[in-house]
């Protein structure tokens, strides 16, 4: 074993991500070594990967019903450690604030694939950065396709396209949407992801916090930042430069692309389980522009991420909130758009935070989005009663 | 004026290709200065461009019908001149290979938008450059789009997709193609270009020799360079890395942009008069592979450039006899792909040729295609006539 081996950490192993970074790195034992996987509650699945990995150092919420030999560290320690090149943070939520913070702290090259952490805290998180002189990778297809672009360009961009699938419902009509079940909104055509994310692709809020992340990641004006529609979800992004040309980086959908990008950066490596695009069987590659009045959450993302303080850090948790009940079928589909807008609505913002506010912030947002559905229902309840009694 | 002002000579600034690098130069006083063009018989048109450009040095082969002060010297000595850092090469046919290879053993950057210098004498150009130094920056939309997707990449790729619109004709049966006018053929539904180029665009022979070219230029294996078919001509051409993923550059289609690229490499500037794209008008960008039955020329090219020597020298010139005398209405559109397969079979091939046996097989291949066009010609009358006296 080489000194060149790349030393990772999964903080996160269990979930869509964490998995497939596992597949990639599998691939390569002569290049990437796992030597610390962290995970919250899926122990039975967590001690199968530590079994099988074998790394020096682990983390759970569920250490008790794990039966490792591994050192057991928190993720802050795991992300800060020594022996670690690089993290891999894929974490849910907030999660992975903390120990990415920790990592970019110690100079750790961090691979991000959880939102949240640059939606939350993205001033925090990237002075950390450029303090400690340590290089943030995406893992975003999104923002991997804006970040391969950009490699070897000189001059700043004009725009960044996003481009969005659109999700399964992008044809419906305003009353259609208002019907739309979590069955269904958890059937997404393309990505296979976990429940959070393929409802935020429903609403097209995946696409707002990207926006936000991207502004982050290449510190870039939001109006420059736009989203395209493009259903068959082979071209990721594009980059228009100053001159009128652009880049676009395309591939089948497959998320292994972009982890393994981030962990070969800045080499490319051949791997047999990640297929070629094959043009045979593609017939065409549809754009337009996205609509925001039938989808608003990209606009009250943008709106967020340009106030800036802690509106960003309340409109995810307002979201996560707004879709949990969604698939508890408290509120519709399209009242997730109209909780996360009055909550954000009802802040009293904080400029330039500390991770402190911007956690209060959260815990606030939490109670505030849950408050609001609770009357929603409430109010739905008692018209649906009238309804009844008449 | 600074030092920093990059001083271009154009050879070739009557053509198509000319004009539009006057346009990109006028358009950036203060970092480019023309200060040589030569072209060939378009007097009156080239007098105008040195009084506005008012460049130190000029040539033509209608000098004594130019009225203008500036040093006459020929293409070889501008090419190579000191005060010269760049030279775009844009004459038509095999004009520019003696001013190219001057250029580049001088040291001097070659913009390239001559096709036949690569196709017919690609081995020695690329050694040439090589041995002093010099960088060939390719003008063709096509390897401009590669060399712009390749920027940054460490890695060789695994393929270069080429794109062609398919010209005019690309969903005509074999017969359609037969019965194809001179005059249908020199209009092109997405470039304006020159006579020739649009015939070649017309049999899929432009891809053919653009196939050629980014063997030399990329020194690519000829194997993993693919054509694919793209009627809308926004998407310039691909490249698919080892990892699968690909790349692509857009742009409207606008020549102005890859000479600008040439000329700004490795920066972008922003022109005014080069549109940005625009999402609301582009409705689906297709692609599929090229078909080599009903469009042989390709495949012609791919094995002329694989037999290598003099085979694409004749290749070359084959085509451009052909192509003349189908604009001269001597033989049919499906005949140019016929009279150039017969002239490289009758070929007698040189491999590793000089510059004089290249121009030698060149020679050769015209009165060889002339030959059998003729013989052709006279074999179509007979048959006629057979039909009349019946």
């Amino acid at each position: 074993m080489g000194d060149n081996i790349r030393k990772i950490a999964i903080l996160g192993s269990t979930g869509s991500i964490g998995r497939q970074a596992l597949d990639v790195i599998r691939a390569f034992p002569d290049k990437l070594k796992v030597v610390a996987l962290a995970a919250n509650k899926n122990a039975r699945l967590l001690e199968a990967q530590l079994k099988q990995f074998q790394p020096r150092m682990f983390c759970s919420s569920a250490k008790a019903d794990i039966d490792y030999g591994g050192e057991f560290l928190s993720m802050e320690d795991i992300a800060s450690h020594p022996e670690v090149d690089l993290v891999i943070v894929a974490t849910a939520g907030k999660a992975g604030l903390s120990p990415t913070l920790a990592a970019l702290r110690a100079g750790r090259t961090v691979a991000l694939a959880s939102k949240e952490v640059l939606v939350m805290a993205g001033e925090i998180v990237i002075r950390e950065a450029s303090l400690h002189k340590a290089q943030i990778l995406p893992i975003d297809s999104e923002h991997s396709a804006i970040w391969q672009c950009l490699q070897g360009e000189e001059d700043k961009p004009r725009r960044l396209f996003l481009t969005a699938s659109g999700g399964p419902f992008y044809r419906y009509s305003q009353s259609q949407l208002a019907e739309v079940t979590p069955e269904q909104a958890l059937q997404h055509p393309v990505w296979k992801m976990g429940r959070k994310v393929t409802i935020d692709s429903g609403t097209l809020m995946n696409k707002g916090l990207e926006v936000i992340e991207a502004h982050w990641l290449f510190s870039f004006p939001f109006d420059g930042i736009e989203i395209l529609i493009h259903p068959q979800s082979i071209v990721h992004s594009l980059v228009e430069f100053m001159d009128g040309s652009l880049k676009a980086q395309l591939s089948w959908p497959d998320m292994r692309l972009p982890i393994q990008y981030a962990l070969s950066y800045p080499r490319r490596w051949p791997n047999p389980k990640l297929p070629y695009l094959d043009w045979n069987k593609i017939d065409s590659l549809n754009f337009e522009p996205a609509d925001y009045n039938r989808f608003p959450c990209p606009k009250l993302a943008r709106e967020a991420g340009k106030l800036g303080g802690t509106y960003p850090a309340v409109l995810c948790a307002a979201d996560e909130v707004a879709v949990e009940l969604f698939l508890n079928r408290r509120i519709s589909f399209t009242d997730i758009a109209k909780i996360v807008q009055k909550t954000l609505d009802q802040h009293q913002n904080i400029a330039k935070p500390s991770l402190e506010e911007i956690l209060a912030a959260d815990a606030w947002a939490r109670e505030c989005a849950t408050r609001l559905s609770l009357g929603h229902y409430k109010e739905l309840e008692r018209r649906s009663n009238l309804r009844l009694e008449r």
